[in-house]
């Protein structure tokens, strides 16, 4: 990296080089799903394709084709390392594109399925990731349609790199995208955050945070089908992968031009989670998560769809976290313990490279 | 490499590690579109997804979704250089998979777009390849609907690699898949072949053969289309991309289990594409296109199918070159000029690694 670019401190507390307009070459942090990222869509990609469909900031393009409504999405998976406790970059392939079509309330149907692979890479590694994946297809319930192969000399690669795109059927009468949270809207999570995160963290820096952590990679659709069949008009559904929490509800604040406020005692931070956090100096709102979802749920079916997700596997540990409100438009706020408010601002890049 | 490996000389005339079941790591073969490749699939990814759906060994799966019949496809792209007379791998990166849901019949419709930047590309680069993503887009009528964007380490990726998948409609009572070959089939080809592996060559070895020789990437789907208008009953389409005409030849000799029989002199080789190959020993054959197609078609249509290729401008030098046959089923040979025959078999890898 030049040495003249500009450093400044990241809200999340880490430096990264300033964004885009500042210096011309690609950063660890345009992949990191922040701010950097950001810049790279609204500056190089939007410009470029000029199509008004790659809109809002949604994980799924919802698409009318052939009379059908359909969700599009797609996902590079480069994790580092392969396998990790709690699952592998194949577990991570097929229920990322997943939980990408489930964020638009679609029921996902079929996968696709790139690999880059790097020459040299051991087959039986190929081999472990393709039944990862086929494992979580079939948990997921989706088929692996179609692929390709592609392979680079060593050095251009990193073993495996798995690109999945996925399609769904986005089911009649729903509407969900970051564009609808309005003040009002109560703001539920899933369950415990920051697991993935930790977990790649642990197994790649060697470092150990009491029990083992697990990742916490999961499909989403059957819990957001149950979140469904008791309103349809849910607002707002997003997986807080990359950037985490604190990435998710800035995009959600800034795309529908509402306050999101945050109750920090209510946000279910497992003690594991906690640990490793204090111990490297960042903030569990942004560490990533590969099996949550946060929703955006009008006030009057906000206990329905509460039970409802509690009810499900993948709901156990859901829980009202903070709502949307008319103060503050764009931004998100975090209500401490102790009386104040701080401002969870968008990170500028994810702070652990490489966790998806 | 391991050294303990068999080396097999490939009936392409370049040596190859012996096939997967010989041999415990990827070779670059295993991304050449020939034999290795089809090894993987059939001993790897195939057992590992477990699922009906991803068969025979067509260009795009056809799907039945919310009523509608829908083509879905992906591919990544990985070719070196990132620029190169005629294209680049934007184009590659839209017209690839543009062609491969023509090759089922369909009308593509929407593409995703997933980056894998190397840490240090000047965004310059990754600027153009987007905006030549957009205009081939836009030339082939095609919407970039959705995207994604990782960044690994520097010497883990090459700059920039695409993974494109693809979703287009395939009308009523069209079925075209590899599968409906039969004897008496006319093999149509929809130009003159090689341009693009040519192309490649060139600039990558720093070679020159006469006058500069430009890739022939383009969309198919408006000449499928304009096929499609004189008889839905087109039995195969296919564009010989990896491993060329030879490649795509014996796919479909296999998968429908009859033969297909070659006029040599009838094959529209360039002089330029001749002289590299006579210079660098290599059979036209074996070279990749990019915007060329093999049709396969009902003898009773075979005229006026082939009038509709050469009224469209990406088909004037459409011609006839060879038939299906009844003798030796599941493998293809050209008649020489001289009177006799040769096989063409299935190459195991790519000539040249990283075409596309």
């Amino acid at each position: 990296m030049p040495e003249q670019l500009t450093e400044v401190v990241d809200p999340a507390g880490w430096t990264c080089p300033a964004p885009l307009r500042d210096q011309p070459v690609v950063v660890m942090g345009h992949g990191g799903g922040g701010a950097l990222s950001a810049e790279l869509i609204e500056q190089v990609f939007t410009p470029a394709y000029g199509n008004p469909v790659l809109a809002g900031l949604a994980d799924s393009a919802v698409l009318e084709l052939g009379g059908a409504r359909l969700a599009f999405s797609t996902d590079s998976h480069v994790v580092r390392p392969l396998f990790f406790p709690g699952g592998s970059l194949g577990d991570l392939a097929v229920n990322g594109t997943v939980n990408d079509l489930a964020m638009s309330g679609a029921r996902p149907a079929y996968l696709s399925a790139a690999f880059v692979l790097e020459e040299g890479v051991e087959l039986t590694v190929v081999e472990r990731i393709a039944r990862a994946m086929g494992a979580a297809a079939g948990a997921a319930g989706v088929a692996i349609a179609t692929g390709d192969t592609k392979v680079v000399e060593s050095g251009h690669g990193d073993g495996v790199y798995v690109t999945t795109a996925g399609v769904g059927l986005v089911p009649d009468g729903v509407d969900i995208r970051p564009q609808r949270a309005r003040p009002g809207d109560v703001v539920i999570v899933s369950g415990p955050i920051g697991l993935h995160g930790v977990a790649i963290m642990s197994v790649r820096e060697g470092l150990e945070f009491g029990a083992e952590v697990a990742s916490d990679t999961a499909p989403l659709a059957d819990l957001v089908a149950a979140m469904l069949a008791v309103t349809p008009d849910v607002h707002v559904l997003r997986d807080p992968t990359r950037g985490g929490l604190a990435a998710s509800l800035n995009e959600i604040a800034r795309a529908s031009g509402t306050g999101v406020r945050l109750r920090e005692r209510a946000i279910p931070v497992p003690d594991a989670v906690a640990n490793a956090c204090g111990f490297l100096g960042l903030d569990p709102l942004y560490v990533a998560n590969e099996g949550r979802l946060v929703a955006f749920v009008p006030p009057s079916a906000a206990d329905e769809v509460l039970a409802a997700m509690r009810a499900h596997p993948r709901g156990t540990g859901a829980t009202v976290i903070g709502e949307c409100v008319a103060d503050h438009p764009g931004m998100v706020v975090v209500a401490t313990g102790l009386g104040g408010t701080r401002v969870v601002d968008l990170p500028l890049g994810e702070q652990l490279p490489r966790i998806c």
